[in-house]
């Protein structure tokens, strides 16, 4: 008997990531395609499925294909499209439909901070978890909310939006057209933005003063503050303090038993983990202080695109 | 055949109301025993039976007993306890244990909002919806939420304090030890504190200046503002203004069909929801605006309390 593997697919603004995963997580196969940004979905799509029947036909002896998860921005998992994504000329798509072109297998979408809650439920830091919360701490901060094992889409599919709860609303400009959204502080991008404006505010020596905003990385301001500038330490409690805040608030809804920290700014470590679980139980209601968890991601980085795109069709295949 | 009624049980600080409910939310009788807040719940409990058996002789003929809810100040229903009220001198204490030295029924304990929750899906504005957040606005700010048509209890049962989302973590005091909780800003004490801050701040006249912090009550307020008092108007705008940004808030997280208002506060109808729903909507990110409706609770008053810890039996009974 073959053994059964799902198709995974993570759409993104550059690449588009697609690769083969058992039903114990294991990635047998994992390439790319550029995305093409200007391209519309149809088009990605043909070159992808050209690509996966291609990269398939070598394990078809052993393996058999029973669905695809697609991971992409602003994806709505019940009617299966993509809608207006920020770094796509895609309009608003249902790309559900374009893959039924290609595969009769049975697919799902949603977006990828969504596909990395399910990836930690089936493979990762949350195996065996009923309620938890994934934060991704990329260029925005995207969430994917689990309540009584279920991936919480709300009335619209679009629930799961912490990046854009508001810390101040006469705060940071940001890209949704609002004011003080957390994820203006709390990504890549936002602690970048905290660096700059403490260069202004304070004279702080640091290294850092010699970098311009637009080269300046997150792992730049990580590996001097490794170096003990001080500046780059600041910034990081500057971002914990934000973060532990409404990671705080989001316990006060929720009540989960763990908050997983995933992406770019979480491989910062201890930097960001530690201060950020000290304020979280500084600003946490009593009943909940020292009972919520706060976890690194426990995908194996090369493939947790791959692996959460893919573990969600493992869950709404078991769920059947 | 007789008609199944289910006993709901609303245990307040003062007054510990018992009715009987039918399935389709009738409330066929409703009394109330003091609570005493100094007894422990085992010698309350004692009473209420004695009362419900008692009161129940005169319906056995005609109805049948099926179960019982509780609606309880710090209730665990996953537990069965009750975990430091803050009025009453209970202490921690398993109150199904003792509900069932009198009663072999099956029963449920909730706190008083997330009953208020179950009671709105059961009977009342939440009828046909699967997600919905219920808000009540008393002497506190309490939260029930309601995510895939269940009560969200989260990993330890006591999810939904909305009321202890933060604010401004240098704001005012709250009886949670923390400080700029929402409920100190958003609920009938809360409004009350504001038009005293507003009072020391400002010099806008106002009759509410006749009448001192403790005589005060969020109805005089509102019937100030009904008559143009603009310092009781200020007082609205600003409640609404923070509600609104913090229902904008638990929105992004849960993305819900609408937000009910329930409790005191809620009764100055639309002093109160206009400016909120106006807030909310200017505060919420653009994929959600226009799409949460802001309803008053369709519980009727007077048998609010008992009807939604009847719907949460009603609820369990239903899910077997």
């Amino acid at each position: 008997m073959k053994t059964k593997i799902a198709i995974g697919i993570d759409v993104g603004g550059t690449n588009t990531v697609f690769g083969f995963v058992d039903q114990e997580g294991n990635c047998i196969f994992e390439s790319s395609i550029p995305t093409h940004a200007g391209q519309n979905a149809l088009q990605l799509f043909e070159r992808l499925f050209l690509n996966i029947n291609h990269d398939f036909s070598k394990f078809s002896g052993t393996y058999e294909l029973v669905g695809i998860g697609i991971g992409a921005p602003n994806a709505n998992y019940y009617k299966g499209t993509v809608e207006l994504p920020p770094n796509l000329n895609w309009g608003v798509v249902n790309v559900l439909e374009i893959v039924k072109k290609y595969s009769a297998l049975p697919a799902a979408i949603t977006n990828d901070a969504n596909a990395a809650a399910i990836g930690e439920m089936i493979f990762g830091a949350a195996v065996g978890m009923k309620d938890f919360i994934v934060i991704t701490l990329g260029t925005g901060l995207g969430s994917g909310i689990v309540v009584n094992s279920q991936l919480v889409y709300g009335a619209d599919g679009f629930a799961g939006e912490i990046g854009h709860t508001i810390v101040d609303p006469e705060g940071r400009a940001c890209g949704c057209g609002r004011k003080g959204c957390l994820e203006t502080y709390a990504s890549a991008s936002g602690i970048r933005r905290t660096v700059y404006m403490m260069m202004g505010s304070t004279n702080i020596p640091s290294e850092l003063r010699n970098i311009s905003f637009n080269q300046l990385t997150s792992k730049d301001i990580a590996d001097a503050a490794i170096r003990g500038d001080q500046l780059a330490l600041d910034a990081f409690d500057y971002t914990a303090k934000i973060l532990g805040l409404k990671l705080a608030d989001a316990v006060a809804h929720l009540s989960p038993e763990a908050i997983i920290l995933f992406g770019g700014l979480a491989l910062a470590g201890d930097l960001i983990f530690a201060p950020t679980k000290r304020y979280m139980e500084e600003y946490m209601l009593n009943i909940f202080k020292n009972k919520v968890e706060l976890l690194p991601s426990a995908l194996p980085g090369a493939h947790a695109a791959v692996l959460g795109a893919s573990a969600l069709i493992w869950n709404e295949l078991k769920r059947k």
